[in-house]
């Protein structure tokens, strides 16, 4: 299964080496990972999505909310959430075929952010699918390089 | 300085912990740290935000650069980049008061992805000060809670 975990914690050097250290103990890849500031200076918080065993999992989980500058964590696995992923895409397009792509990036609400003779960089966000859709649509042209920022995700309701 | 180092590596367990391990064997705190998916399913893009010693964070990323699973690194000190961070906020609001948070939704070209009686979440995207000042702007009505993906970045031009 699918599991997608949030924890707050102390920003400090050493808890994210800590961190992917329990998983790669387990055996555990991780297909994303994004950690980024909050609203309080001195915490941050990580999200994680991996997939695998549940029991294993809910273990690894476990260890995590031991670990002294772990504040909180949560398994949003199965609860209605809203994620997100962004991506930053540079595809090789010659001027006569620009209008195609702005038509695609119009449709999945994606920004233009750096334009050339031979290529455009794109910003799309989105659920994990929607970004691996516009992926997709993009190949024919030929990706030059891409960097996602891997999902977050916060619970529904107040 | 601030850094933004970019690596594409193989998407193996470990890895991670790896690179996680060398930031904080020399005392470095990192900023953001976003690893997603790229067009390859055996490769993963890292992005890392850090701040530092330049001759430090220098040898830090060579030593990077000679982990066998670690394919490309890139330092975008100096470089002209596009850079991105995306931003889950929830924030406590009431019915009458929705409309001004939707009026700043709007300059930031945001997107409201959840609505209750007593709260919205809002995603934005974009430059690290943007989301920052979008922050800033939702600190009076209460922020519930936020998730950041980190920033990732990519060189302009072709």
């Amino acid at each position: 299964m699918r599991h997608v975990i949030s924890a707050i914690v102390e920003n400090k050097p050493g808890v994210l080496a800590h961190i992917a250290g329990l998983f790669a103990g387990r055996g555990f890849n991780i297909d994303s990972l994004a950690v980024g500031e909050t609203e309080d200076l001195a915490r941050s918080r990580l999200t994680v999505v991996a997939r695998g065993d549940d029991a294993v999992l809910e273990q690894v989980r476990k260890q995590l909310a031991k670990i002294i500058d772990v504040i909180k964590v949560v398994d949003f696995a199965g609860a209605d959430t809203v994620e997100r992923d962004l991506m930053l895409i540079k595809v090789a397009v010659s001027p006569d075929r620009r209008g195609e792509i702005f038509e695609i990036v119009e449709v999945f609400r994606g920004k233009v952010v750096d334009i050339g003779a031979k290529h455009l960089t794109l910003e799309v966000s989105g659920p994990e699918k929607k970004i691996e859709a516009f992926v997709d649509l993009m190949k024919p042209y030929g990706i030059k390089e891409l960097v996602r920022t891997g999902r977050v995700a916060l619970a529904r309701g107040g």
